[in-house]
């Protein structure tokens, strides 16, 4: 270790989040995080959707301290501790030579760190931030420790932070491996293709207003395995032959086969919510708008152009085969869910603008002047419902974990290790 | 017959609803209306939920009638069908001294018949109009044409019109036997318990407003058998189970038995609608909000209060343990479901009104006063939802069909032969 002279070691990671094509829900281990089934996941691209990651090491340190979102937080919960517990045994000999730092493997052990933490969308959202927060954790802090295992290994690392972590390690699609050992070693993401295999599809996702205080996904996955008498049922016969088609459409991009199994899924995912006791509702009216809204269009055009996938939250994550179909889709959102009166078209629809533009929608006037989509029936009323949606990120799949080695991309101060 | 004169013979019965606390949703035969699992029933009171049918038949008639709520309605479908002629092909030979009116077995068949029904409550509010109306055209129309086959085997023939109509022959706790028989002669209904068993029970019906059009049960049980992959484990594996058990409770009045089976059995029928594709939502926010008020309050009780159970719609259906436990219930309701201001409370609550008696409730300040329930946490904001639900009926476990001989009741004018 460098003598007598203060230091800080920083690394800062960017990892991106994931939404379930095929759902996780459910452990078979619940300090371990082990899944009764496997999952499947994209990717979503971390320029919308992210959380950054910085972590330093510093002799002067005297604890481990991490902040979220500029607001410091206990680490003394027991995924952060198993997490730096994992990380810390495999931690190797790190040098600096410019900054004539030399760590060696034993001082790890003695040495504190400083983790700062950011997401790039509102963590209060329901949109898996605990996923992209766990893989930024442990991919920034195996770089930092200089620890050799590959990314399926660091993700048998997150996934003990929270299942879905394991994940974010990778871009595009990918399999999370429920394994078979009780340590869970072999409980590892896998990635089945990069980010580039299916570029055409957009992702929209709608963030649904709701006034209800949602049951976590930690207590309401062991309250269903615990009370469903179905989701057994669903994880050993229905989900493995999912899991099996789904790598087949994704990899031959069939969008149909797609289309199917995911909505599928997060249906089948809902109803054994449902079959919970006491029941849990995580998807709203608002949210089966959506979905009706959806089924009606696909229907209509005889294949499915829309895929939708709900997580434990009323959000829509709704996946369109490509741009153009991803533009009239958001003019169907739009007709029937248009922003507030007054609201700033600009914060209603952020991420991918362009989407936007290709929908024809320049302001709010041109929202009013959407016409009620095709396929809706005459003697049908057509339904608004203003301020149901609190706005919309139009995204895409994307790459998994990088380094950020921009200085100015830092979350703590080079000189005193503290949040900026 | 009697001859060279013009005579009209009739008879009117009023049959009750049912609301099953184990779900039927899913036939194994379509054209038989053969259930691919047992259920079981309660009936409700007919003062306040029931079918009023008057059959008629005159050698004058020219092809058969029908009148329902006032309105002539068409008997040429399937289902109209199956029921006259099974009915028919049963009839026997009937003698009417007083009139002077004979009617040989054999003459039924040339014979053509008046049928008028009235529903004491909103057809269209989604309370099992079509089981009380089918039961109450079976066994009217049995005792006019002199069947003599017992209740049971009504029950096959009331099946065919509408699967649930054959658990409103009888009054109490009622199971739908699924059989085995190809032909459905086994698929009946046999009485668990007459309706002074478990006197103590109380029903509150929450008839809840829905902009929403839904699926037809028809037409949503069919889909769910062709698409979710849960029902069959549903129907194989879960429901022989729950049916031996809620017969116990049912017989011992064990009511926390009661309560659990009959919430869980109503959460899995629309866990496998969800697992439909595409899926069918009956419940909204409002039934979910009901629910969670009614868990709360159970789960603060220690033991199960009230038992909810919603069929294919939104209204919810409560069953009190008792008069007390209903009128705690009321209050509850009430407070989270305000009528809207200005309105008639009298109009808002229907049916056995001293349930609102009992709940202290005079007028709608009584309402406005109404303290949050205490089992609501301090920290969180009691919210209200005026409007969601359109009101609310009052009622109890009750009788089956029975004859009404008075002439006053009969909806159609004995002379004519058309309604009155």
């Amino acid at each position: 270790m460098a003598e007598n002279k203060s230091w800080v070691l920083m690394v800062t990671a960017q990892t991106p989040t994931n939404i379930a094509v095929i759902k996780y829900w459910g452990k078979r281990d619940e300090s371990l995080i082990l899944p009764i089934n496997d999952s499947i996941s994209v990717t979503l691209d971390p320029s919308h959707l992210c959380t950054t990651t910085t972590v330093a090491v510093s002799p002067d340190f005297t604890h481990d301290r991490m902040w979220l979102n500029g607001k410091e937080i206990s680490l003394s919960g027991g995924r952060y501790q198993n997490c730096l517990r994992e990380i810390r045994s495999r931690a190797s000999d790190v040098e600096d030579e410019k900054k004539g730092i030399k760590i060696a493997k034993r001082d790890w052990e003695n040495l504190h760190l400083h983790i700062a933490s950011y997401n790039n969308f509102p963590t209060a959202a329901g949109l898996a931030s605990s996923a992209a927060g766990f893989a930024c954790l442990v991919y920034s802090l195996a770089k930092l420790m200089n620890v050799k295992e590959d990314n399926s290994h660091l993700s048998a690392i997150a996934r003990q932070g929270s299942g879905s972590a394991c994940r974010s390690l990778y871009g595009g699609f990918v399999k999370w491996i429920m394994g078979k050992d009780d340590n869970g070693n072999d409980s590892i993401a896998v990635q089945l293709v990069d980010e580039k295999h299916w570029d055409e599809l957009v992702i929209l996702i709608a963030v649904v207003s709701s006034r209800q205080k949602e049951t976590s996904s930690t207590s309401g996955m062991r309250e269903t395995v615990e009370t469903s008498p179905l989701v057994l049922h669903r994880a050993k016969e229905v989900v493995p032959k999912r899991v099996v088609e789904m790598e087949e459409a994704v990899k031959s991009r069939n969008f149909p086969a797609f289309a199917r199994l995911t909505c599928s899924d997060s249906n089948q995912f809902h109803a054994v919510c449902l079959d919970t006791s006491p029941p849990i509702f995580y998807m709203n009216d608002t949210s089966h708008r959506i979905i009706s809204c959806v089924e009606k269009w696909n229907r209509s055009e005889g294949t499915p152009q829309v895929a939708y996938t709900f997580d434990a939250g009323p959000n829509a994550v709704l996946i369109a085969r490509n741009r153009k179909v991803a533009a009239l889709l958001l003019q169907r959102l739009l007709f029937h869910f248009p922003p507030q009166s007054g609201a700033d078209l600009n914060s209603y629809i952020v991420g991918d603008k362009s989407v936007l533009m290709d929908a024809g929608i320049q302001d709010l006037k041109d929202v009013e002047a959407l016409p009620p989509p095709p396929e809706i029936k005459d003697n049908v009323p057509t339904q608004k419902f203003k301020g149901d949606v609190s706005y919309f990120i139009c995204t895409r799949p994307g790459r998994g974990p990088v380094l950020l080695t921009e200085e100015s991309q830092a979350l703590l101060n080079p000189e005193t290790g503290l949040p900026k």
